[in-house]
């Protein structure tokens, strides 16, 4: 059964699975303990520390091991920016970092700390001058990915750390999705990850802080990890996590599966847009994660989709409006401003065997249009072309346009129709607008009153990949209004 | 090769490796996912809260997962202060906490809070009464571990916690130690506790939070463990930790082997101050954890002790000064009053076989007898016998003396010498003192010059065991000076 899931939790790599068996026998006492079980203990986790630090670029005494990746975004930003508390308490991050991140972030500001949010483009990239041009007198800390956990775009971190560096302001790289495939290059201060996320046992965070970054870690101390992780580790599984680490690192295999699975996900980027109508690839479609690709499908609620490709066997996630406890669409798709309804990310796990890629292939068309049906969406010839990524071929699949009747909330002039699509969810606004367009001459507006908070990205998204103009919107009774001009 | 250090951390219980590997197969994915893997998970993780919660006592949605015994301590601590912030900043706790509460605590007076200790008696308890008199309308917050993971005596939690609803304070109780043998009675309102404790794996802490309590989580928040706990979970140990903790207290296991290792230990109390003189074995020898001893042996130093018994084969603990990274002995002995030298902790593991104690017992008095012959400690008639803990038979061992040769740095009339043992570490002063106090009459008194630590508690300690008198100690440009009157 295949899990396209791994960005969220790889299952485990057989080497962890080997290591962790061998140190729940060897490394289970105690490494501060003098006697042989303790000092046993004390020479695996030295090992695991030079492991993992080889495979971090840095020097085993900047490494700490925590229990999470999540732990170690949070310590290290509260750390980093109680260091630089007399410089000033701005924190800085792009728009698109994972929520660990935003959490700590949120945190900082209800402390009475400021933030400055960096934008992105519509492949989910910072640009280096834009976070250069956001540095001020007062920047304690720069939070950026290396690469984006929703849509795998890479992002300039050695350049950002460049920049950085010239101002004097650390960086902090939050590296759990790419550590995997390759160290994160540049002069970054401080960087965090996750065992989970490359095939180690979970339970396992890693904080590197480069010596001559100040560093005041908070919360209470004790002795162990350097002062900086308080309780007693997790040593089976930090000796697993770094065999892991290793293991994927190592010539033979790395280097190869990373490229096969680049392989993979490029035959996915291709062909999906061929095979389903009105897809919208997103992301980079080359500085990019090798395993890692989101795209969108108009007309469709992801909730379904998930729950009809997890029927179908194959677990992936979503970063749609319906598919969040919130019922906002995912914070990295509003920041890059593109199409959130049926959105599906796969994330490939180590070893997945191209048979289950080319199952998935066969199996999502029929998974969209059975979804789009029930939606009231049946495929049929559209006025234009499937909007593509760059760098994807130009598909010919068909497009697809909702049934023509026109629904009942719709009052206005005939040049100037407004839709009332208050109290309805994701994708169905959208639907609407699409079969409402048609009623009015070129030139003419619909406008589209709705309170779903997917619908501030998706109406835009619809009317470029439909070659109308969004107007914009203004506040509304409830919700917004949406403005559209028809012009094909 | 015996293990007898189960209180630092305990070997894996088979049952626990079992569901441990079970689960790296079955619950390695994220709980929080709707495909069938993810469901999978949460239904692991639901049944393993139930069974967490049934051992300790409450209701499943008042239980969360942590990645430690010190992160559930912290992070209790913390939230119980800050929802009770509008009451007052006031935490009070015993002498004898485990150090993680005692660093939560020196966090929270950093951060302008305020502390109140309760102090112990001879066998490490504290008094109800005491706290109940401690308690004052700005206190937030009491502290009280269930049993001493030192010395193994048993905490009055009930009472305490009787006394707490009184007053309406909430009752924090670090259960880590008793845990494994019996849910804390009485009406706490908050548990913490340390699965590696009892034979689960490392890296998974339980933090109980009765309904009512008021509790205000501190640090970034997310949505996991009802946001007490944010980032991915350590699931596949969470599932082995509650598997073994079940196992530990199955009628057919648990109670029996509760009661055989309570035998062996009382083994060891009885014999181990028969085969070697001038033992002090301390904390309740009744109201004590079934499987933990602790002993004290004059004029031998704990590093020595642990080298040599570990050269035998044993590995033990140690609250010695010199076994201490700060060179003070440990607060619990410290808080007691109680001889410091020569301390020994016997924590023994699930299953631990008979013979082992055996054969402990067998090594330990020629190890004591050379550790203190290369101190020049030999054996031989004393004028006192050594001083038994309550409940022990009074034993017929033979009792040691320093060699007599005077030590050079003794200055003062024959009435009222001066001892300089300036610069000299444990147990080293006590060795001096007893070497000269038959210089003086009966009446006469000695004054120890001494900068080490110990020395405060471990001459009035021996005063006690050797019947002399302790009269105090004074200031002194170096230490401080410590004043002994011969008694016999």
């Amino acid at each position: 059964m295949p899990y396209f899931d791994a960005a969220a939790t790889a299952p485990l790599h057989p080497v962890a699975r080997e290591a962790l068996l061998a140190a729940l026998d060897e490394g289970w006492a105690d490494p501060a303990r003098l006697y042989r079980e303790g000092r046993r203990a004390r020479l695996l986790l030295d090992a695991a520390r030079e492991a993992a630090a080889e495979a971090v670029g840095c020097r085993p005494d900047e490494l700490v091991f925590t229990p999470s990746g999540t732990y170690a975004v949070h310590s290290g930003i509260s750390g980093a920016l109680a260091g630089r508390r007399r410089v000033g308490r701005r924190l800085l991050h792009s728009a698109v970092e994972h929520s660990s991140v935003l959490h700590a972030a949120a945190r900082h500001e209800a402390a009475g700390g400021t933030l400055s949010e960096v934008p992105v483009d519509r492949t989910g990239r910072v640009a280096a001058e834009d976070v250069a041009a956001a540095l001020r007198p007062d920047t304690a800390l720069v939070c950026l990915q290396s690469a984006n956990h929703e849509v795998g775009t890479e992002q300039p971190v050695e350049a950002v750390a460049d920049r950085c560096r010239e101002a004097d302001v650390p960086l902090l790289v939050d590296a759990a999705q790419s550590l995997p495939w390759g160290p994160v290059p540049g002069g970054w201060s401080l960087l965090a990850a996750s065992a989970h996320k490359w095939g180690g046992p979970p339970g396992v965070g890693l904080l590197a802080v480069r010596k001559g970054t100040r560093f005041s870690p908070q919360g209470p101390q004790d002795e162990r990890e350097s002062g900086r992780v308080p309780g007693f580790g997790n040593l089976p599984a930090v000796i697993a996590a770094a065999a892991s680490l290793r293991a994927l690192r190592a010539a033979e295999s790395g280097p190869d599966e990373a490229a096969r699975l680049r392989r993979l996900v490029d035959r996915i980027r291709v062909r999906v847009p061929e095979l389903v109508p009105d897809v919208e690839v997103v992301g980079d479609p080359v500085r990019r994660l090798p395993h890692l690709v989101t795209f969108s499908c108009l007309y469709v609620d992801g909730e379904s989709l998930l729950h009809e490709l997890d029927r179908a066997g194959f677990s992936v996630s979503s970063g749609s409006s319906c598919t969040s406890s919130t019922l906002t669409p995912s914070h990295v798709l509003r920041a890059m401003g593109v199409l959130s309804e049926g959105n599906v990310r796969i994330s490939l796990p180590y070893g997945t065997p191209e048979e289950a890629v080319d199952r998935f292939l066969a199996v999502l068309p029929e998974v969209v249009r059975s979804v789009r049906e029930r939606l009231g969406v049946p495929a049929g010839p559209a006025a234009s072309a499937a909007r593509q990524a760059p760098g994807s071929p130009t598909a010919a699949a068909e497009t697809v346009t909702p049934e023509s009747s026109v629904p009942e909330a719709v009052t206005g002039s005939p040049g100037e129709l407004v839709l009332d699509a208050l109290g309805k969810r994701c994708p169905l606004p959208v639907i609407e607008l699409a079969k409402v367009i048609g009623e009015v001459p070129v030139g003419g507006t619909v406008t589209v009153l709705a309170d779903d908070e997917a619908a501030r990205l998706d109406i835009p998204a619809w009317c470029a990949m439909r070659e109308h103009e969004y107007l914009g919107e203004r506040a509304a009774e409830r919700g917004a209004a949406y403005m559209v001009r028809r012009r094909v």
